[in-house]
């Protein structure tokens, strides 16, 4: 028998994690859809040894002689193999760098401060959550000096875990660019004579019924349901746990259908994604999406682009009257494009339409940027947050339960996280520029239910790549350009101005 | 930091193996109730994955080290681990003794076997099967060599991974003692005039409602939701992965709701013994079932005395009716209870009611056992059968594939798995005379829905012991006597006398 090279040793090492990833998100994915509540304990138990496995294997001596030798010879390695020791090499340095105790310390932290956060938001008592904001964001900062290789600024090492490429220069020029076109857009759309009816929205519509015409819907765009499923949840995600399973998840508002509808294609958009990755990177660190921002460039993408379209519901509109209630029976086709897409500001950001949302994301990076490079401190967050909301979407949380506390992510330590929101929507933009030059009948396409070419062109040029392309290659290679907020602002001027007549 | 006991890294070890086990079951559970199609092949791989990890630690040098060291000081230790470490002890031997390439071969062979029956089943060809089987006996019989313990009859060692303690000489006296009552009673049933009216059984039963009606009937017995759940599958099963998270499936036939209604009782009957093992057994071996046989028999239980008696139809018949598509409307109590306890010969062992059930095995034990003696070569194995067949059940197939093919568990190497099934039958018979013996008004009980005092002896006798009592201590300790046959037979002689007017 031939002995291993290191290379094939070190694919098996990676394979064994990929593996137990595999397992991770099958396990994230039940907990989430119907597991029992008394297994709860023994479920997290689980999660922790094999979350603990694979960090093992990521820090493991193997792991560091495998990469110590495979460095020395990219040239002779196959491109994923050259790529995957990138990953691994991130990984095994982040996974080391930070001292064991300490990390333990952060991560009973970060599990304190979530349930922390529950109650506070609940109480809308912000006191009560300061400290432990103060803490994470402490721990945040020396994690920064441990591992960080971005000098220009600290919060570019956290833009690096999600957004890698991706630096606080770049997006402070094109967020103050999105920012200051929105702000008046949005109050102009505000103080608009003509409004959208929104009543028909709100008319009982059986969750029996949204389920079918969701599962149309996904068809029709082409989620694949042998290499995929449909489940009920409370948060909806979804999950890729190879590109032959994929998994979304969507929850039911009877009393208003735009929920599970929208969010549907939302997921969907991120599952044809996880479902297009190459088969060839299966097993590898580069076989899930390039970046939180491209991920969410998809999701947007069909969820905006496509279904809020007007072409979309030119198709789309006699099949939602199928499966509705008969609440659509006397809406026109033009009142009832206008009603999903109304526009007004909202304090919160999950339930923010898509003209309003990048204003919510632009805030918070504002805030948590100040807060890591110590510019602002966290006793000022709720009083410096009110305002920026007055100033971005004149609305004034009446507390914080409704104002700063509103999102578990800075609970967990996720600062970084945030900017890649308002990405996506940007990249959407731009791919949908991309596509459209060459593909100028898109909204034909789109009528005619036609969705093969979009498919086909997001896989050819964003899927199939998984990590082993970065973000700001997608970019490029698509468009010409790096980060541009341009197109962005043309659609949203353009769509605005005409629904609400401007 | 004080350092760990050998006791505790035993235990810490235990668990992970536990928790990988616990993975591994959700993985299975998953793969059986929708998974997508095409994760089939990257599924296999983690579930194999995982299971090696589960081997490599059962035979690992810790494990070696810490068993030596725990069995010489087995005084000192607490009742939970002393019987751990007896069960990992057995774990290990086992997994030692084979020479890891030949239990490979091994692995292989039973993979293309079971694919192979599959085909050969359909073609009714057993000859195409023949010599796979031949070298399956071949290997059990060499395995048998490498870790037996047992030395009067080599069949005693393969029982002993599904029935321990339990030997070829007592099957034999019960088995005879079973056979020669029920061969005669079958017969009178088959002779009799009154015969029960099935035409109402089969008419159509919409799904929805059946489903309902399960879930209804699972709440009342005492099945835990909040500890479980219930899914529709192909091939019913339940599976415990933790006491906390016991799932049941199911299949609906909207021709025959017997098969979702019975199957359902017998599925929870397997869940409430796993969800009643003591919760101090968590994340040890002894988490599970104590054997084959004693599971099988808290199904039968549920499914043939509780909701096959003739209390439970009292009290159910109505809320059947309610959930039912009108069908039974006319139909009298008794006309019911006489159908769904229909007893018939019939040639296939899965559709078989509770008087013949037991002959089907017993005829594939006397074939099995012999095959492993070696006094029953595997060419004349279809002849056997038949004969067989003829003379314990008057019927007789008509090609192998409803004949001596018709079984899965042969073409994986399964031998030894066929008398739990009985066992289990005559368990459930001896468990019901104890219950009864303290607890005469078992059938008022059953009639008023008061399922409580049954359950909670099952727990106290039964399920809170998981694998930390023995079948025959379990048997000992409830009965005050071994495997018994004649409940079994005094249960089936009374029932079906009374039903067919004897």
């Amino acid at each position: 028998m031939k002995a291993l090279s290191t290379e094939e040793k070190y694919l098996a090492l990676v394979k064994k994690q990929n593996h137990y990833n595999q397992a991770l998100a099958l396990l994230g994915w039940d907990a989430r859809t119907g597991a029992p509540k008394k297994g709860a304990g023994q479920r997290s138990e689980v999660i922790g040894s094999l979350s603990s496995e694979v960090f093992a294997l990521s820090t493991s001596d193997e792991m560091k002689d495998y990469l110590s030798e495979l460095e020395q010879t990219t040239d002779s390695l196959s491109d994923i193999t050259s790529k995957s020791v990138a990953e691994s090499r991130k990984d095994y340095d982040r996974n080391t760098t930070i001292p064991a105790d300490e990390y333990k310390d952060y991560v009973t932290l970060q599990s304190q401060t979530e349930t922390l956060w529950e109650e506070a938001k609940d109480k809308s008592d912000f006191e009560m959550f300061r400290p432990n904001l103060e803490k994470l964001i402490e721990y945040k900062k020396k994690f920064i000096g441990y591992y960080g290789k971005e000098t220009d600024h600290p919060y570019n090492t956290l833009l690096d875990d999600y957004e890698p490429g991706v630096f606080v220069q770049t997006i402070d020029e094109v967020f103050s660019e999105l920012r200051d076109h929105l702000v008046p857009l949005v109050q102009a759309v505000t103080e608009a004579k003509k409004q959208p009816k929104m009543d028909n929205l709100f008319s009982h519509f059986p969750k029996d019924n949204q389920q079918a015409l969701s599962k149309d819907i996904l068809t029709e765009i082409g989620f694949d349901f042998n290499a995929g499923r449909m489940d009920e949840t409370v948060h909806p995600f979804a999950v890729g746990i190879n590109p032959y399973d994929v998994r979304v998840t969507t929850k039911y508002n009877e009393q208003d259908f735009r929920v599970s509808l929208f969010g549907t294609i939302h997921e969907a958009g991120h599952a044809l994604y996880e479902q297009n990755i190459s088969p060839d990177l299966m097993g590898t660190p580069l076989c899930s999406g390039t970046s939180m921002g491209i991920h969410e460039s998809q999701s947007l993408f069909w969820e905006k682009f496509v279904g809020q379209s007007y072409s979309f519901w030119e198709r789309n509109y006699p099949l939602l009257k199928k499966h509705a209630n008969g609440q659509f029976d006397n809406m026109s086709l033009d009142d009832f494009y206008f009603a999903v897409n109304q526009a007004k500001p909202s304090l919160i950001r999950i339930e923010a339409d898509e003209l309003t949302y990048c204003l919510h994301i632009i805030l918070r990076y504002e805030l948590e940027k100040a807060l890591i490079e110590g510019s602002l401190a966290v006793k000022d967050l709720p009083h410096v947050w009110n305002e920026k909301m007055k100033e971005y979407l004149q609305v004034e949380p009446s507390h914080d339960g409704e104002g700063v506390l509103q999102d578990v992510h800075w609970s967990f330590g996720a600062f970084g996280y945030f900017p890649s929101y308002a990405l996506g929507y940007i990249y959407a933009a731009q791919l949908n520029e991309a596509f459209t030059s060459t593909n100028p009948k898109i909204d034909s396409l789109i009528k005619q239910g036609d969705y093969a070419p979009i498919r086909n062109w997001m896989t050819e040029n964003v899927h199939q790549f998984g990590k082993s392309k970065k973000p700001s290659e997608i970019l490029k290679d698509t468009t010409g350009e790096g980060i541009n907020a341009k197109p962005l602002i043309s659609y949203l001027q353009k769509k605005y101005t005409s629904l609400y007549e401007l």
